[in-house]
């Protein structure tokens, strides 16, 4: 496909966008809050926890709190979601806390998402370009077989997306200009700061990121470069068969 | 085998080690130095342009100059062994430089490595531990097949080995303390300063990395955790079939 030739690198959203990470972490919380008899839905748990992510993200966004890796964040929000559930999280284990602060490291792809990524390795080097950490990252790569070629994001950048730092450094860190970067991304925000600083966007819908009842980010808000329902036909679009 | 079972990430060495960094320099320079008349054998001039490697690292890791990357090292390096041959350098498009100097990101493998990486792969998540950039590695890994988990080393740590800071904040990239991680390699310096670190070694055997007449690292310098020949062994030793 023309318009892409120039095209060196392809950075990817993840949570959301290459992993269902709604499922996987309903899945591991399960049987927690069974264990510790908590009643309430696991995916609304999932939902619950999520909610803190950005605001927690947003205090480093800020400059209010010094650079901080997302397992600490996620890790602080899970012991607010459970004592909001009025568990006593001072007397749980720290292993198991930790063990279930894991479960964003064993996250499901989506059903098209590693024929995608393989499709489009086999033209453009990729990588998530996601708020997660290193290690997180590495982890969720291999539970679920992502074949990326390096890893940079928000650890990388030490900044966390929206930001511009964190598009530009990863961009340079992968070394290229960030015109022959592409961002991959089921979120339009993303999108939109990717493509302030220069990147090219391709927006795949994911309808089911939030659940049956999701309203955000289910059709493109300006007219990003490629829009696809999947990464298989992302590959499609930038000519990777 | 039993006494590796806590290992959660390996990291490897890369020039040397893995590629076979005399015999791909020596190929990408030979057109340029035939084009420029420049009358000197291919692989001496690998030698003398790797020659430079160490002492440049040193300004940095010395503190007399500021973090840099090895592209940056490595693009100076050439400059400095095309003038010692009389070539007049700043007359030489900037692109055809440039074009050599990424002679670092298309080395081959070593025959046995992208079967050892597989296998090894399947049991502990791996990645180039090396001095290299991220860019580069990334390039060198899709150059010859090399399918890392994840890229960590000198860039990750602002740092070049055998410095500490080098092997212990590729290990907090990748999540683990230290006595969890193993450092592969073929260079017995390399190996002593990560196990002074508290990481775990692995010697691999490259009597041919500096050619026929190679006088270093051909034998263990101390008892490594373990020693063998190629990848494929290293596999072997490390359970993984």
């Amino acid at each position: 496909m023309t318009g892409f030739d120039h095209l060196g690198f392809l950075g990817f959203d993840t949570f959301g966008t290459v992993v269902d990470w709604r499922s996987g972490v309903a899945r591991s919380a399960a049987p927690f809050l069974d264990r510790h008899g908590i009643g309430v839905d696991p995916f609304a748990f999932a939902d619950e926890w999520r909610a803190l992510y950005q605001p927690a993200m947003e205090e480093v966004r800020s400059g209010r709190r010094p650079w901080v890796r997302l397992d600490v964040l996620n890790g602080e929000n899970l012991r607010t979601v459970l004592a909001r559930h009025g568990v006593a999280v001072d007397e749980l284990p720290d292993r198991e806390l930790a063990d279930l602060n894991q479960a964003w490291e064993r996250l499901d792809p989506w059903p098209d998402s590693v024929e995608g990524l393989t499709r489009l390795k086999r033209r453009f080097a990729i990588g998530p370009l996601s708020n997660g950490h290193l290690a997180g990252m590495m982890r969720l790569a291999r539970f679920g077989g992502l074949p990326w070629d390096v890893i940079v994001g928000a650890e990388i950048a030490r900044s966390y997306k929206p930001t511009p730092e964190t598009y530009l450094r990863s961009a340079e860190a992968v070394g290229l200009p960030p015109e022959r970067v592409g961002m991959v991304a089921a979120h339009n925000d993303d999108l939109k700061a990717a493509r302030a600083c220069g990147l090219r966007t391709v927006f795949v819908r994911r309808p089911h990121e939030h659940g049956p009842a999701q309203t955000t980010d289910l059709a493109p808000a300006e007219r990003w470069d490629v829009v696809v329902d999947s990464l298989t036909e992302a590959a499609n679009a930038l000519g990777c068969p």
